[in-house]
């Protein structure tokens, strides 16, 4: 798409949000006093006022950059947000389609006829049409495809053929090539006559007349180097590159490790297909972490925060359907022992302690181990030392604060014995969580799924069962 | 520093940490073997086969990109960190510093004399020096500043009289600076001279006689257009810029939003003091949704996963302290109903069930809120609309999930009152989640908190008093 020229602004963006959010307010007690006028006589004065502040809040829109656009339709409510929505300039619609959440983007895309996606979608490159496609109703894409050549209709197939999270389907084709055996002046004449650059260009391409990658001429070297020396003498050879069917998130690691700010895409035989830049993997890296804070609360997705009730609920349902299964287990362990709480109700009282701090370190736990897989740090030679660390952690932790909660118990209840048995049962079930905290992640990835699914339900569920079980087993043997 | 060309690897990186964990396996063999025959006459060729290990280790080190091998020592437990620590070339110790976390690069710091300290920082520029100088003892910063020329000096000053949440910590000094009144071809031939550019040049910075920022020049543009043209005709006057009293998140929000590579950093009169780049700011969008995950499961920072034990446990104590308190709490809600436990047993085996539930919920919400607080995205303008979902969107989990869980506990202990009594305390107890997980997050902020800090304990200590409380005082009102 067109480059947009950034302006400082003196506003923040969340004054302009504000500023937006107040406009739309008036606009909306405008619209209330039209509508309770209707019928009488002055309601073109009012109608004239309504129009005046939509035009204020349109001026206000047409100056601001798409980002802060799409951050604005994200922080409004469906209604607000499609009021704004309507106010956009309609050339600007493919530039903001492009930069709101996925949630957003679906209410924004429901409420455009087919001939306005298909003008918003004209302007895009191959990548970003495949990055819309999914999404868009089935005939407009079709129609879309139509209008495009035969190359870029290529493009957009072999986007679309590759999973979202690899490098296929993020990589542009906005690369600038250049060949070895021509002299600087001259790729400095070429670069001129092609008037514009892609974004985030740092390097040039060099190919062979078949396409074949040869290396990469950084931008800085063109600049700083005799115009007269070959490419072939300057440019890097063997610089990093990346298959389209690598895994999209090393990807963004590699660039976050090297510093890169655009790198070559290449094919099996090192034919030159496309690049990644920084910008699509720094979108990467926010989305990552932000699914791993979801997966761990047990939430399937990320969720517009004004998304409709009924939305938000199948988002939550899954895991906290798993919940219920797993309390009523929990619920059952404890039913096992009711003989002896009946006998001894203070274990009622003192049962989820045990169960609580159990699930607290396990969490933490759990967090850690997440954590370290992701940045790659656990490999099957040192699990077992890490395991024995989590173990150690744990075995302090529960004999020093289960001895607190032992003398607690005791001072309550005036018995040593519980007491005893609290500090024991603590302990076990901090044991419990540590082992458990660092299996369940380890299995979830070695059966091919994301360590941090669900794992604060599933650390949990095992805490609570098993915190009931060690303290009211433990008690029955040794106070009953 | 001086900038490492990464080259292409057949190797992935975690195939090239299982080669060195294999090295340093095989060294400790041979180091036992030596060790147990001590004083034998065979030493000589076991000391042979110790020093070529040692060699090749070294030898796969030197390929190696200083982020590789901080990502390597990273991974490593201690002692084994060490021994690779020694065998880098020193040369390089300064950069692989600064590319390991803080954790680590603490264990590598204790083990360098003040020699090779003052060496490893002697290459690195103000701002690096500023990042590392809080980690170094006393005498070594004293002796570093003193072989800094005065304006170095005065930059690191600078550098460290930020919070390590602004722009001025993270802003480097490597600007190119060209006027506005010269042609592009003036410009062309000054970059030549330098001979090199600072990585993430994407722009150059066009300030007056007086250091004033007048605007910036494109790379790209610069190769674009006619280098006849004057720069003052092909600069952007008014680019997005910072000060270097900001808050350093915002600015990566800005990076990640407009697509920067780098942005100038001017003081309050419009001087040019600085400049931030993209590979800072995605470090820092990295740490920050870290330490959202670390916060939200209650640890205080982030914890090197092979830390020693005790380490590992001051990290986690001052939440896990908490928790017993809020667990001790909720033994007490529990304690004022054990007349009504010993009359009706199953009370203490239905009561997790609401808690747990509850807490599964709460969860879920203060997850949602933090990432939407994270996007800046919750506003005074839109709270009351987020509690209200929220409230609607536990209303109907009490209901159906309750309603389950009613029909559950009638079909087990045969009482539809007790049935009902589950289904109302989990609908209240859901409600009560709902409501806490948007207050919570909500007051930290207005208390200038970070809204993770200790979010799932938090929610988590009122959905079990809570829950307990809801669920027997219905019970003694309506069961006994």
């Amino acid at each position: 798409m067109t480059e947009v020229e950034v302006k400082k602004s003196q506003d923040s963006l969340q004054d302009r949000l504000a500023q937006v959010i107040d406009l739309l307010q008036r606009q909306r007690v405008v619209e209330d006093l039209t509508h309770r006028q209707e019928g009488q006589h002055n309601s073109l004065v009012e109608s004239l006022v309504h129009r005046q502040n939509l035009v204020e809040l349109q001026r206000k829109l047409d100056d601001l950059h798409p980002a802060d656009i799409a951050y604005i339709l994200e922080a409004l409510p469906l209604d607000d947000r499609l009021t704004v929505w309507q106010l956009v300039r309609s050339d600007r619609d493919g530039d903001i389609l492009l930069e709101v959440s996925d949630a957003v983007r679906q209410t924004l895309i429901a409420d455009m006829d087919d001939h306005e996606l298909l003008a918003a979608a004209k302007e895009m490159d191959a990548d970003e049409l495949a990055d819309l496609a999914p999404e868009l109703p089935r005939d407009v894409v079709h129609e879309l495809m139509e209008t495009l050549d035969a190359q870029q209709r290529e493009r957009v197939r072999s986007a679309l053929s590759y999973d979202e999270d690899q490098v296929g389907a993020l990589m542009d084709f906005e690369m600038v090539t250049i060949r070895e055996d021509v002299s600087l002046e001259v790729v400095l004449r070429y670069l001129r006559r092609l008037k514009e650059l892609p974004g985030h260009t740092d390097k040039l391409f060099v190919v062979d007349s078949d396409g074949m990658l040869k290396g990469v001429l950084p931008i800085k070297r063109l600049l700083v180097n005799d115009p007269d020396k070959q490419v072939a003498e300057v440019m890097a050879t063997d610089p990093v590159s990346f298959h389209p069917d690598d895994d999209a998130y090393d990807a963004a690691q590699a660039f976050e490790r090297y510093d890169l700010v655009s790198a070559p895409v290449v094919d099996k035989s090192d034919r030159l297909i496309g690049r990644l830049t920084i910008d699509e993997m720094v979108d990467l890296i926010r989305e990552e972490s932000e699914s791993e804070v979801l997966n761990m609360a047990g939430l399937r997705e990320e969720e517009d925060i004004f998304a409709s009730v009924w939305r938000s609920l199948r988002n939550r349902w899954a895991w906290l359907a798993i919940n219920l299964i797993t309390a009523f287990l929990a619920s059952r362990v404890i039913g096992l022992f009711e003989g002896s709480i009946e006998k001894l109700v203070a274990l009622a009282a003192l049962m989820p302690i045990v169960a609580g701090i159990g699930g607290n370190s396990g969490n933490q736990t759990i967090t850690m181990i997440v954590r370290a897989m992701a940045l790659d740090q656990v490999s099957p030679g040192n699990t077992s030392r890490l395991m024995r660390k989590e173990l150690a952690v744990s075995l302090i932790n529960g004999l020093v604060w289960g001895g607190v909660i032992g003398v607690v118990a005791y001072l309550l209840y005036g018995s040593w014995s519980l007491g005893l048995v609290m500090t024991g049962a603590m302990t076990l079930n901090l044991l419990l969580a540590a082992l458990m905290g660092v299996l369940i992640p380890m299995t979830l990835v070695r059966l091919g799924r994301d360590p941090a699914m669900g794992a604060s339900v599933m650390i949990t569920a095992v805490t609570d069962s098993g915190g009931f079980f060690i303290f009211l087993g433990l008690a029955t043997i040794f106070l009953m």
